[in-house]
C-alpha cells in the first residue's frame, strides 16, 4: 500500500472538497484523496465518533485505556477533533485521529495523534498532521504547540515543528 | 512589603471564602488573604475583567501588545481565567493573572502567568500558580502542563513542574 506516500506528499489531501459519505452520515468530509484500488482516504471534522471505534484504534498502538465518559467530554471541549478514515465501497474504517485544545484566539495544543499501525510509514501521518495544522492556521491560531514522547520527535520535527525554540521549555506538573 | 511572603507560604491562599466586593461587583473573590497594613490579595475567577487594566499589567512586564478582540476571545474560551488583586480600602488594583485552556478532561496548558512588577519576589507568583494549579486539579485535570521561558524554569520548577519529564518534549510549528 505505498502508493499512498506519493499521493500525500502533496497539498492535495488538505483540499476542500465537501461531501457526504453515506445519506445520513455524521461525516462530514473535507479533504479526500482517491488511491489506485478505488479506496480513498478522507478526513473528518465530525465530533459524532463511536468512541469504542476511537478506543480500538488507540488499543492498536498500545495507549492505556480511558474512561469513555471522559473521552466524550475531551472531544466535546476540544477546539479541533480530525479523524481519518479508509473507505472502500460501502465500507469505512477509522484509521487516525488528532485533536486541539485551544483558546481560539492565539494558541493551541495538539493531543492524541495515531494513526493505525496496518496504515503506518505510508505518509498518513504526514498528512493529518498537515491537515490538522491547516484548520489551526485558518482559523487564524499563531501558536501551534505539542508534546511529542522522545521517538516521534523526529517525526513532528519534518512537519516544522522544533524542541525548545527560543530555550522555551514545556514542563508537566507532577504532584508530590 | 515582605510581609505577603511569610503569609503566602501555607495553602491559606486556596482557601475558599467567597464573598462579593463591592456590590454590583463582577469579581467574585474565591481566595483571600489579609495582611498586617490591613490591605489584602484576592483571587478572582472572573472573566469580566477590564481588558486595558490586563493590557497595563502586561506591559508592565514588557510584553508584546496584542490586539483586545482577540485577548477577549481567548479569554472567553480559556478554561479557567485566574486574577489576582491587591485591595486597600475601597481600591482594588490588578497584581497578577494566569489562565489555562483544557479539554475539560485530561489536559491543561497554563498560559500568560505575570505578577506586577511592584509585588514581585514576595511569594505572590507562587501563591497565584498554586491556586490556579487547585483550581485544575477541583476540576479533575490530570495532567497540567506549560511552556516556560528560560528564565522562569526554576520559578515553575519550585512549584513541581519538570522539564521534559520521560523525555516528553514540548515543540513549537514554525512555518517555513
Ligand atoms: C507517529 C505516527 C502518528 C506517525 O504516523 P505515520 O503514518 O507512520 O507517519 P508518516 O508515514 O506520515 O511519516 C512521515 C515522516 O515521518 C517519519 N516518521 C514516521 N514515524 C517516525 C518516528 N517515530 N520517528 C521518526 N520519524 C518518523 C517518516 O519516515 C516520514 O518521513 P519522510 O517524510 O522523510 O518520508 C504513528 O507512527 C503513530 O500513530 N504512532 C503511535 C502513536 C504515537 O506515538 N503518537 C504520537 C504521540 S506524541
Ligand atoms: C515569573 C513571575 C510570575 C514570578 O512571580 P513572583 O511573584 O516574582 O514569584 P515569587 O515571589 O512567588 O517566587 C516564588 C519562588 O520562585 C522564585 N523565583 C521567582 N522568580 C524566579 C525566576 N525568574 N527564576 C527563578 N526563580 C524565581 C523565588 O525566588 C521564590 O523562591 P522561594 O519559594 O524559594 O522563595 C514574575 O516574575 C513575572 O511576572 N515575570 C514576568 C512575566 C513572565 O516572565 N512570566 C512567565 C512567562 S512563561
Amino acid at each position: 500500500m505505498v502508493f499512498w506516500k506519493s499521493l500525500f506528499n502533496g497539498s492535495e489531501s488538505t483540499s476542500a472538497s465537501k461531501e457526504t459519505l453515506f445519506s445520513g452520515d455524521p461525516l462530514e468530509v473535507t479533504g479526500t484523496t482517491y488511491a489506485e484500488n478505488g479506496a480513498r482516504i478522507c478526513f473528518s471534522l465530525t465530533r459524532e465518533l463511536d468512541l469504542y471505534e476511537l478506543e480500538e484504534l488507540c488499543d492498536a498502538v498500545g495507549w492505556s485505556r480511558r474512561p469513555l465518559r471522559k473521552v466524550r467530554k475531551a472531544m466535546e471541549h476540544s477546539f479541533l477533533v480530525v479523524s481519518m478514515w479508509y473507505i472502500k465501497g460501502a465500507k469505512r474504517r477509522l484509521i487516525g485521529f488528532a485533536r486541539a485544545t485551544s483558546d481560539h484566539a492565539f494558541n493551541a495544543t495538539i493531543w492524541d495523534v495515531v494513526v493505525h499501525p496496518d496504515f503506518q510509514s505510508q505518509g498518513l501521518g504526514k498528512s493529518l498532521m498537515k491537515y490538522t495544522i491547516d484548520k489551526l492556521r485558518s482559523a487564524d491560531i499563531s501558536n501551534i504547540t505539542l508534546f511529542a514522547d522522545p521517538q516521534v520527535v523526529d517525526f513532528y520535527n519534518r512537519l516544522g515543528f522544533l524542541v525548545d525554540p527560543e530555550g522555551i521549555k514545556g514542563m508537566f506538573w507532577y504532584p508530590d
